[in-house]
């Protein structure tokens, strides 16, 4: 095999209450990654899509990760990369991380799959780094493992998987600017004691939800008193929005990532196109382009399609 | 039924990571409290036992408990209560629950069950608030309802039950005094972003190790980067202690509830043994008089033995 053809999914890191920590996978949107090995130590990278983004593999997310691979290998194997980019850059859904869990997992498999998931994940984490200045796993751990994914550490990096029921997920896109790195630098670097143990009550509330599909307490730990309070208010609409898809019945919902998106779970494919209908209604008055998906939670990560 | 013996069980609250929010049963030590109904408005106590806690129950953790329950009834029900106190005062491992949670459940007993589960605990939460002037439950639910607890918030009150692999328990109280407010007080208000992240990584980590039996997770997830370093120093042999536990073979542990006593997880009984005696040569060797106990996680909470 010398060449493969890759679909890798989007993901909603944080939520809500597990922020840098957990991350899920989304069966739309997703990207097309198709790899092929070189024999020269080089990586070429060919964009299929309108995004413009850069080809020079030291500026690309992807080419990136790849040349972390061609280091390690040191030898004279190079890549060449053709990109189809479904997932728009900057929407807070993992863009970046689908391009380079997919160019990891991806590159592992044309080297007859040499390397651990660890050492995938800590591949694709470069991607990352440049991406955002953060090697930050929480989007690249569950689109490379599918399903919820909790970073338990980074340094050293602890992975779990995290059992979770069947639900769906509602996503809207409002297409203003919000960069990762502009969302980081906003937080503050202390907080409360007493919010810290409100947000680590919601956590083990959370996790305990997804483990024992208990969709109430799902609902009631997607609370954030830490970081949603400040970063929301780089989204227009955001208060208006998860108040009225908490009425139209989601299970709860917050910031995917460090936005723009916001991201709804709700327990019914119903529920989960009513939640659309608010989203889109009320980005439609506000007067704000916007995209929408109504998906579920991806169970395999990246995943080979030929 | 007019007069009821129940047993009830020490706790280990916190359990490292889970500062305010986590609490486990243990098999021993336990109290054993006799409550019987009086025709007239009034609470009795009864002290069968060598530590001189006051008997007017105003001033007792499990009187005003009873004198709270009384207040609701608002009828002529008093309550005569003795107490056989096994698990010492400023322990550290749920001494006021004990009494505050055997009170509550025993009376609700004696009155045919009337309260929910969730009102016994808001009753037995008055003991608390006497004892170390806040109303928290990471003692007194898993005293009542027994395993592991989660409570998720106070207000509103959410206690969720975790799962839980049969897990043995070693406990060594060194018998200084450490004040619960004044442990409490020792804590700094506000924490570092990066520290809240490390802490809800592991605390995650260990409810899901928790759920998912896997030994190893709960043992990596056993680490306290906010509260342990601040409160430790007031526990002489704290560190050597620990470090010791973990090369004889425990999971991990730490200060339980806060503190003195040292609490540690093993997957074992014969570890669990080993830790006993590692515990001891340090606090002999220390010169601290002390206790310890080899136990197991109790399932069912205070329990009716006669």
């Amino acid at each position: 095999m010398d060449s493969i053809k890759v679909k890798c999914p989007g993901t909603v890191a944080n939520l809500v209450c597990g922020f840098d920590i957990l991350g899920l996978a989304l069966n739309e949107p997703a990207d097309i990654m198709e790899l092929r090995l070189l024999d020269e130590p080089r990586v070429l990278i060919r964009n299929r899509d309108a995004f413009n983004l850069p080809t020079d593999p030291e500026k690309n997310v992807a080419g990136v990760v790849l040349l972390s691979v061609m280091e390690k290998l040191g030898g004279q194997t190079g890549f060449e990369l053709t990109v189809e980019k479904h997932i728009k850059p900057g929407s807070g859904i993992g863009s970046s991380a689908a391009s380079a869990a997919g160019a990891a997992v991806a590159a592992n498999h044309l080297l007859g799959n040499r390397f651990s998931t660890e050492e995938v994940v800590q591949f694709a984490m470069n991607g990352e780094k440049l991406a955002s200045g953060v090697k930050h796993a929480d989007n690249i751990a569950p689109c490379i493992l599918g399903g919820v994914s909790l970073i338990r550490s980074i340094h050293p990096l602890d992975i779990i998987s995290i059992p979770a029921p069947d639900l769906y997920v509602t996503v809207v896109h409002p297409q203003i600017e919000v960069r990762t790195a502009d969302a980081r630098q906003i937080l503050k670097q202390q907080v409360l004691l007493r919010d810290a143990i409100r947000q680590w009550g919601n956590i083990a509330g959370l996790v305990t939800g997804f483990m024992k599909s208990d969709y109430d307490l799902i609902g009631r730990s997607l609370e954030d008193v830490i970081i949603e309070p400040v970063r929301s208010i780089l989204i227009p609409g955001f208060d208006e929005v998860k108040q009225k898809c908490r009425e139209a019945g989601a299970l709860g919902g917050g910031i995917s990532g460090s936005g723009p998106s916001i991201f709804m779970l709700s327990k019914e494919e119903k529920t989960a196109q009513e939640v659309e209908a608010v989203m889109r209604a009320v980005y439609t008055r506000i007067g704000i382009d916007f995209n929408t998906y109504v998906t579920t939670i991806n169970k395999n990560g990246v995943e080979k399609i030929s």
